[in-house]
């Protein structure tokens, strides 16, 4: 088993392709060395030495250590400098790297070979005491805190306990007593006071002295890191992106370069797209004088790379590379190029400039939103870069969200009280109460999952990351586009606008100060993450408009060729059907004709039907709602033409339509049109209450006990048929029978059906009237018997809502007491009722599926569907694809989503 | 297709094999005449002729027409008489008969072939117009009530309108007029004017003439016993007893022999041996001068055919057939001998004797209770008639609750008023409130289901089989111990006492006379249906004593070593698991353990508990109940070693153990425990409501959300092993945790008890300690994953009960508004909650143990077992042993029934 793998100058023994075993930064940097690609020389401690290394109790094996020197002795012989050299030091960096980005989550220790017998010799090679001992300052704090305190598992009640804030209080302090507004102002004799302030510190602390050898560092740098794979963040990072934790990270040691080691030293961030919209201009940022993590951590508001990325009023008085360095930047468009070319996608790159020599830290492939992600795919295809399958593939299904995101509604927009703007680091509006604090909007969130929170913070640090989850919006005082903020923004697709300098937060008194107004936390804002621009209280929401966006509608287009499960819409009314349509939708998955009862007359008469003791009142109740409900269906078949309308009889429990005990008025009318006692018209409403009415009388069971109730609903979706059909107008309802668990409750009502039919086409003088009666499984035992069910069937739709409740025994309206825990426990892995249970409700879908197809042939055409809001999950669209289903069923504005989950399942296949 | 069987004179085309074809009397009649038992020739038309008949528009197909005149030609030659024949005219009775007995659920019509050209030459043959007049006065009442009226399916609002009744009055008031007591008291002449006066009431009533040619009589009753088949009385019997309506019934045709032609004639009833209680000694009862239907009727109560069989009180005054004519009876014996010989059963027979000749009209295995099957089958084994599969199979598993039965109690009835004593026709105790009409009966126990009545009628007939059904017991003022009361109630193991001649009851005025008492309809009487006595009020039901049956304890050591599955009972204390060892228990299925909480000190514990915000203060209240469950489980365990005991960890909603909202007293001693205010407890008690509690908080998911309640009880459970292991008693507990799921649930629970275990073992300083973790199979999600789930258990005991609610998607609580219809429509055969839904919820079962088996290798000793109630319903039990589990469990009462059940399911195989 090989432990290091090496890269320097134009050699490597790793490649792009080896993620697994030197993550996806070790992997990219083995790449980018073996294209030429100026990258500083070092090597990669694999994944799996990680693994081994905690199977050692945390300590690197015998052949780990003896390759580590192996390929350091090479490093040396290129740079031509010796690792703890006093004379010509080799300085490293001691680098994370999983196989998938896990920015920020893990530890980084800097600078190390930095030591008192070094010192001097770096002193001497850079000419700047000052930066040498800035350097060593990192060193220090960094080292103490990753390595002698967090990997050593020390924790503080008191955060303020911790070594780094007091080492920063060292460093506040120096700075006030010296007046120096920046770092830069201090200088190096008052910086080399200082580390030895910071050693004594860390003495006094962490009760032993920060290791002085170089080697010593090494080794406890890399354990640290290795280590840091089960640190807290990278722990809660991996939980919300459910990464598993038996990867391990690599550890990529590398040769130190500085963009700090004076005015032709720079650092930069860069993306080889804009990962905010797709635009395929080169866009990035970089600092003068400065080392990687300041861009990244937001402290400076970043230089533009070049003309084409500065933002009105935020960095565009600041040169950018192009116009101080044309021809360095030259060289970095030529390897944007390069890697462009090469990995066929947009890449996120670091680079520094020591003393106007150009480095590449890393490539990898680059975060970007949704709107950024269907661009740059399209675009791709377009440059010939990619082909179709490869497009899509590029774009996840819940990226398409953000192009279906509400936008703060423009013409109230432009009356709002702006308040300031930033940068339009997340695209999409959104408004919610103020939160300064990362750990209060986590509760608050999961208290009342509704509220609405906007968290505004000065800078966001891998620490924010369950309140960035928890919040509606993001807002940042400082950092750039390639700050954490904007990065984690930006992979979740939340709004969010950071670099926000005009903020001036107050933590401590919980307010927020900006141009003279002050916003206690709690009040309201509302973020244009579109354009950056951030208001006073709520402005109105409105829905998106992707139509408007050629990109998407190229994307759509190619999904729609693509996929072969079909999408309908859940509607109950012709505008939902309409709206639906211009999503995509091809016909009606699911109208719930229960919604249509609850109009003023409509409910008296329902109740009325409900509360009858015979037949003759019930019937004549039932002729009042028959024209209500004709009405309807004309309307939404009429609406869905020619395509199928899927139609649920009456499906909840009676009791959901009838008067509470209290509202005598209603009661008292009720029963003098029943020519009853209001008692008795209460005993009835007593009577009908249910212990668990979830598993009670409802669905299908309700139009057994009354056949009438079917009949009239089949007479007046038939009758909408037959005119719509005398009318000229293709109609095609499917009459869908609720909570069947038992063939002959099919049976039963078919029957109903099926007679209504006759007698419509008579009254109406038809030879043919196209309607189909089908049947919900959402019953456990109506899929465990599906081959008996089929026989009366031409149709089934999964009701995978009821499937999960009663197959995992999940009420919907309890299992908040415990489901979430069990998530947090990692007992199912999502939430059921989001995305289907794959193995076990999935299991009754599949078990169903199969019994249906093996008792019906391809001529009986008889189709299967899915109509619970799993319809519009593209997890459980997957699972419907590979299962067998023919179309899935969901809410007008997830159907694009649907149409696009269906293509990447089709393609999966 | 033949449509017409002969039989006479010793030779048949039918034989005992042909039940399907000829029905059970027509092939027993073929079978008797080929052994050369005296029958009266005639034929049989078969089964299929009646469904041809049906598909025929009623009417027989014109080759069973021909096939009928060839027949009777054969029968005019064996008995030298031709049918319509003035002279010397035959006479033939049309008689039903199905697959199987449905004893007077279908028509008959006598004496077919008197007429006014006819009856001449039968007076003349008789010599005894008398006779003749009332068998001519018999054909007509039936005739006209069965072809004339039925058959044409005229119905009557009030029955008094239908033709029978009427016919009865003209003959009640012939009596009154003439002063005469009994029939026979009313002389040829009057008879003869009756005759006259029947048909011109016929005439009057049903508007035409009662057919007056041989032949068209034959054809209307062959009709009419046709179209029987689907007659009310057929259909309402075969949905109790789950009989088809495809097999139709086949006609016999037979020559009428008389038992009422004088003094030198007789009709009898009897069974090979005594139906009610097993005696092997011929029992039967029979009357002089009479017609079959008179016995049968129980008109007038029957002589013994012997005088084993006299009846203290009864007929011991009346001579019995042994006395009046032993050389007839000594023919009868030999015939009994015969027939028991030749069918290896108790035969029901039926003989007449005219004018002093023996007639054999009807042999059939004879119906008995349970007691007498169990006294029948393990002595007919000892007799060697049978082998011990047969024995087995000649008991039904529901029979033996019949021995299971409770009886009054023998202290009690010493001291209790006794009101009168009757023939002891259905063993067992039972008490209720006198109803006297069936169909009050049916409607009171459909309102209430618990209502205890005892149905009290002169007679019943077969239009009381629904209140039969319904009532607890049944008395009758009238009939023998082969009466349609004794008959029916014998079927389906009911109390009854019959022939009861003190009763005097008064339907009109729901009263009724016994010596001097009067007692309403709504009194209380209780009935010793084992020894014939009636009592006053209500007397103490005892438990039944099985064990001091010698025959029963035979039979259940041949199912002991016959069955395959395991029976174990459901116990929560020692008490009920001795009753059960004794019951021939083999280990407990299901510890309750809730149930342990209700005590006074222990409920208020766990409220405490379940109100606690603190795990602290939950711990606390924990410590206070570990001890109580420590004892009861150290008495469960200690009463049932070595054998396992299945402990349940809690597993009903947390709200259940609450105090009601309006108890003050308790809420506000919980808030002081608990130093918050009573408002804070009553807060929490509205948050602990569920909509769907079924589906809710409960289970495992109380204990995950609560580790340290199954921490708690796993500590109990295990701190009582070990205590029983020092003291060296073999103890095999397996802790059981409810509705999982999912493995992971299983998994997280399964740690907590395998940790306890660890620190109990330790502080206990046992190396080993005897326990298993395995988990109810209830929910559908854990059937489908079942082989997931399996890897964390040691065993899985199926909850049929909640995996019938969620499975179906029925509560228990609320089906009621639906489910008795479903059953009424066929929906379901049976209640699913009563027999397990097999296609259904045993689909379910079938594939977790599937899927259980495909992980589990013989050497894990991985066990199956079912601690639903349907473990002690032998339907179920038959399925539970095909589908593979080792074990059912059920209640104590129910265990001899399961392991009865179990052995015959074994049979099955």
């Amino acid at each position: 088993m090989k432990h290091v793998y090496f890269f320097g100058d134009g050699k490597a023994e790793g490649s792009a392709d080896m993620k697994n075993l030197l993550g996806g930064k070790g992997a990219n940097l083995g790449e980018m060395t073996s294209l030429n690609i100026p990258v500083p020389p070092g090597f990669t401690l694999t994944t799996e030495t990680n693994i081994v290394f905690f199977e050692n109790g945390n300590k690197l094996p015998g052949e780990a250590v003896q390759e580590t020197k192996d390929a350091m002795a090479k490093v040396e012989a290129i740079m031509g400098k010796k690792f703890g050299d006093p004379e010509n030091p080799l300085l490293v960096g001691v680098r994370s790297g999983a196989r998938q980005s896990m920015p920020g989550m893990m530890e980084t220790v800097l600078n190390v070979g930095l030591c008192s017998a070094t010192i001097p010799g770096m002193i001497k090679l850079s000419g700047d005491a000052r930066f040498v001992y800035d350097a060593y300052r990192r060193l220090i704090t960094m080292y103490s805190d990753v390595v002698m305190e967090k990997a050593e598992g020390i924790e503080y009640e008191d955060e303020e306990q911790a070594i780094r804030p007091q080492l920063e209080k060292l460093m506040d302090a120096l700075k006030e007593k010296k007046g120096c507004k920046e770092d830069t102002d201090i200088s190096a004799g008052d910086l080399k006071q200082l580390c030895e302030d910071y050693k004594a510190k860390v003495k006094e602390v962490l009760g032993k002295d920060l290791p002085d050898d170089p080697w010593e560092q090494l080794w406890g740098g890399i354990g640290a890191v290795f280590q840091s794979w089960f640190g807290k963040r990278a722990i809660a990072y991996r939980r919300i992106e459910k990464l598993p934790d038996d990867w391990g990270t690599a550890v990529n040691v590398q040769t130190m370069v500085f963009g700090n080691m004076g005015d032709d030293c720079a650092t930069g961030v860069a993306f080889t797209r804009d990962p905010a919209t797709g635009d395929p201009n080169f866009y990035g940022e970089w600092l003068v004088n400065a080392q990687g993590e300041d861009v990244v951590a937001g402290i400076r508001t970043p230089n533009a790379l070049n003309q084409h990325c500065k933002q009105p009023g935020q960095n565009d008085m600041l040169p950018s590379l192009e116009e101080k360095n044309p021809e360095l930047y030259a060289q970095l468009v030529s390897i944007r190029d390069n890697l462009e070319a090469h990995y066929h996608d947009m890449q996120d790159i670091e680079f520094t400039i020591e003393k106007g020599r150009l480095w590449m830290l890393q490539t990898r492939t680059g975060k970007r939103n949704g709107l950024a992600a269907v661009r740059m795919a399209i675009d791709m295809l377009n440059e010939g870069m990619i082909d179709e399958v490869t497009a899509l593939k590029r774009v996840k299904p819940v990226q398409l969200d953000e192009l279906l995101h509400p936008m703060l509604d423009p013409a109230a927009e432009k009356n709002a009280n702006k308040l300031t703007k930033g940068l339009a680091a997340g695209p999409g509006g959104s408004i919610g109460k103020i939160v300064l604090n990362s750990e209060r909007a986590r509760k608050m969130v999961k208290e009342n999952p509704k509220e609405q929170l906007i968290l505004v913070r000065l800078e966001t640090s891998p620490e924010d990351v369950d309140g960035m989850s928890a919040a509606k919006g993001i807002l940042t005082a400082r950092g750039g586009m390639t700050s954490h903020a904007a990065l984690v923004a930006r992979g979740w697709g939340k709004i969010c606008i950071v670099g926000c300098s005009d903020l001036d937060i107050n933590y401590r008194e919980r307010i927020v100060k900006v141009k003279g107004r002050t916003l206690k936390e709690g009040d309201w804002i509302s973020l244009n993450g579109t354009k950056g621009i951030v208001y006073e209280g709520k402005v109105p929401v409105v829905d998106a408009d992707p139509e408007s966006n050629e990109w998407y509608k190229k994307l759509m287009d190619i999904a729609e060729k693509t996929k072969r499960l079909g999408v309908r819409t859940n509607a109950d009314n012709p505008a939902d059907a309409v709206l639906a349509r211009q999503f995509g939708a091809q016909g009606i998955g699911l109208t719930r004709t229960e919604h249509m009862f609850f109009g003023e007359d409509r409910i008296k008469a329902m109740r009325i039907m409900i509360l009858s003791d015979t037949a003759e009142q019930r019937e004549k109740a039932l002729a009042k709602l028959l024209p209500y409900q004709r009405d309807d269906f004309y309307g939404i078949l009429k609406a869905m033409s020619p395509y199928a309308v899927t139609i649920r009889t009456l499906d909840p429990p009676l009791h959901e339509f009838l008067p509470p005990m209290d509202d005598e008025e209603k009661i008292n009318e009720i029963a003098t049109e029943l020519g009853v006692d209001a008692a008795n018209v209460k005993e009835r409403i007593v009577q009908l209450h249910e212990f668990n009415p979830m598993l009670g009388h409802r669905g299908c069971r309700l139009g057994i006990s009354m056949p009438e109730v079917t009949a009239m609903q089949a007479r007046a979706i038939l009758e909408a048929a037959a005119q719509l059909t005398r009318e000229g107008v293709e109609v095609n309802p499917e009459i869908m029978i609720p909570l069947v668990g038992n063939a002959r409750e099919l049976e039963n009502q078919t029957k109903i059906v099926h007679d209504v039919a006759e007698k419509v086409k008579k009254e109406n003088d038809l030879d043919t009237l196209n309607y189909k009666v089908g049947t919900m499984i959402e019953v456990p035992r109506a899929a465990v018997t599906a081959d008996e069910i089929a026989q009366h069937a031409e149709f089934f739709s999964f009701g995978t809502n009821d499937l999960t409740q009663m197959g995992c025994g999940f009420s919907r309206d309890d299992s908040g007491s415990f489901l979430p825990h069990y998530v947090d426990l990692g007992i199912y892995d999502k939430d059921p009722f989001q995305s289907i249970d794959q193995a076990g409700v999935g299991g009754l879908v599949k078990i169903a599926v199969e019994k249906a197809k093996s008792v019906k042939k391809p001529e009986d055409h008889f189709h299967l569907g899915v109509c619970g809001e799993h319809g519009g999950d593209p997890d459980s669209i997957y699972f419907f694809h590979k299962v067998g289903l023919d179309y899935v069923s969901c809410s007008p504005f997830r159907v694009p989503i649907a149409r696009f989950a269906a293509a990447r399942a089709a393609l999966e296949d």
